[in-house]
């Protein structure tokens, strides 16, 4: 079943709003006219707008705003990247799903991706506000053969990502706080957490968490981050679509990740510098250790931060928080 | 009842033989005497043979060749390591188990240990023969505040760890073969496996597995492996209690991990490199990235090879499968 709703929304995808016949349907499907209605049926049932004109067949002329299996696969451009999708309506945290999947056997690029998140949560297990119908819940499992040590790099990656991919569906400028926080006009919009499963000298799999604010008005965030959150809908002043924001985060990092892949992560690290907000900024940074205050000046081929005291002493910065403009 | 169990292992424990009045450890243990009497019998279906002598109380006279929870616990003397204890007579692989559990909230110092695995495995997924009721098959749960670049020294610190634990519980004396497996009289004893769950820039769980061929006899093995794998038995030519070699596998460890978290990597490296059968030694390594053969020099200071070739020149290996005397 689940191999023809598939070669049905392919279908659909290439078609761009044309009409198929139920015949053009069965044969691409493999499947009797009387599946491909009960799948139309189904998808119709999921919130898909399908007309169906006599002799000439079905279209798709609407889509809600869902971030179901289907609704992602529709116009989905990436080769591998969600080619395997685990949907639910709601769960503790795609994160804890991803986990569980990666340690038994996932492919590269299975994305797991929630309409609400009751436990979701970012870095150093800080808890992370996903309410229901109006983020983008999702975790992405890649499986790069790479040592541990190279995976602060793939939070920078997916960063460079997610701005290009907010860059394409709105006309905002988001900014990157490292390590792995993207700003709007100084708030936050996106979180992203990457974790592993790692033999000692080899990565398993790379678990990226990302959490964005799509379609949240202020009201939807909690009193007590209200004044540092937003979403893109509060900054673009309209209401977008999470799937698309999903494809569109998938189509960048598929893309970012095969560059990665195959040039190492200097090109990664230009981009990302364009888009920090705090390379030459005074800057605080707390680590385990203490706090650091001094300009910083960019990040090593590493991804590791370099922050300049008052003394000029280089300061490498594996793990922060970091304040901006102090 | 957990609770109670526990009490009267260690009132055992502590006693070394001598009788314990049924007063005295419902004392010990804040219970009944019925309810002591009733944790007896449970102790003696598992097999512990248990004296009871009117006006004298109990003592633990016998116990068999097990590694049940209650056995391990019986005489363990470590703080933290062994403390929680998941034992199960048959898994598929308790690396498995430990981090399903390490995922949902385990203390530092679980172990997860079983009479029989059905799919263990080794490095690079490879298949570990496990077989019921002769062997070691264990997985230890630590949570260092480190970097996961770290974690490759922890194979280091386990393989010190198992050496010592056989030299003290056998007259044999075992040699590391870099990274991961023990050898006695050249033939494989011992397999460690260390995996990790981390955030990018830190590590959640050290997940170490520890699989040792204790009181296999020849016809145990595979006729594949016959002629590179032995046990502590068939070395030692006497069977030995697969309990105290858990006991005091993390009893080694348990103090070889303070030393480290305290003094850092140089005196386990030092250790290591004492027990280390290639040093000074031709070797073969087989890496991702082809094949290297020279004299092994030694470890640096983070735990990667080095191997000197012909021209000269030294090489790291992080990763390899080595072959010593070519």
């Amino acid at each position: 079943m689940q191999s023809i709703r598939k070669k049905l929304i392919q279908a659909f995808s290439e078609s761009k709003g044309e009409f198929l016949s139920g015949q053009a349907l069965a044969d691409i499907a493999g499947c009797s006219r009387t599946a491909i209605w009960k799948h139309i049926e189904e998808l119709r049932k999921e919130g898909f707008v399908l007309e169906a004109v006599r002799k000439k067949g079905y279209r798709i002329v609407n889509t809600p705003d869902i971030v179901t299996e289907n609704k992602i696969r529709l116009g989905l451009q990436t080769s591998t990247l969600g080619q395997v999708i685990h949907y639910e309506e709601s769960v503790p945290s795609t994160q804890k799903i991803a986990h569980d999947l990666a340690g038994n056997g996932a492919v590269e690029g299975t994305l797991v991706i929630a309409d609400e998140q009751t436990a979701g949560r970012g870095r150093l297990m800080r808890e992370w506000h996903s309410s229901l119908g109006n983020g983008v819940w999702m975790s992405l499992i890649l499986k790069p053969h790479l040592p541990p040590q190279k995976a602060p790099q793939f939070t920078l990656i997916t960063a460079v990502a997610v701005v290009q991919a907010i860059e394409e569906v709105t006309e905002l400028q988001p900014q990157i706080k490292w390590p792995n926080d993207i700003l709007i006009n100084g708030k936050k919009v996106t979180g992203i957490l990457t974790e592993l499963q790692a033999e000692s000298d080899k990565i398993n799999s790379i678990i990226i968490g990302i959490g964005m604010n799509v379609n949240h008005s202020i009201e939807h965030f909690p009193d007590d981050i209200q004044s540092i959150a937003t979403s893109l809908a509060i900054e673009q002043g309209a209401q977008l679509s999470r799937a698309e924001v999903v494809q569109t985060i998938l189509e960048r990092m598929e893309s970012l990740y095969t560059l990665y892949m195959k040039e190492g992560f200097t090109p990664i690290k230009l981009l990302w510098e364009s888009y920090a907000v705090s390379i030459g900024k005074r800057i605080r940074a707390r680590t385990i250790n203490g706090t650091i205050e001094g300009t910083a000046l960019g990040i090593t081929a590493d991804g590791v931060l370099k922050i300049e005291d008052q003394e000029g002493i280089v300061h490498q910065i594996y793990s922060a928080d970091i304040e901006v403009n102090i």
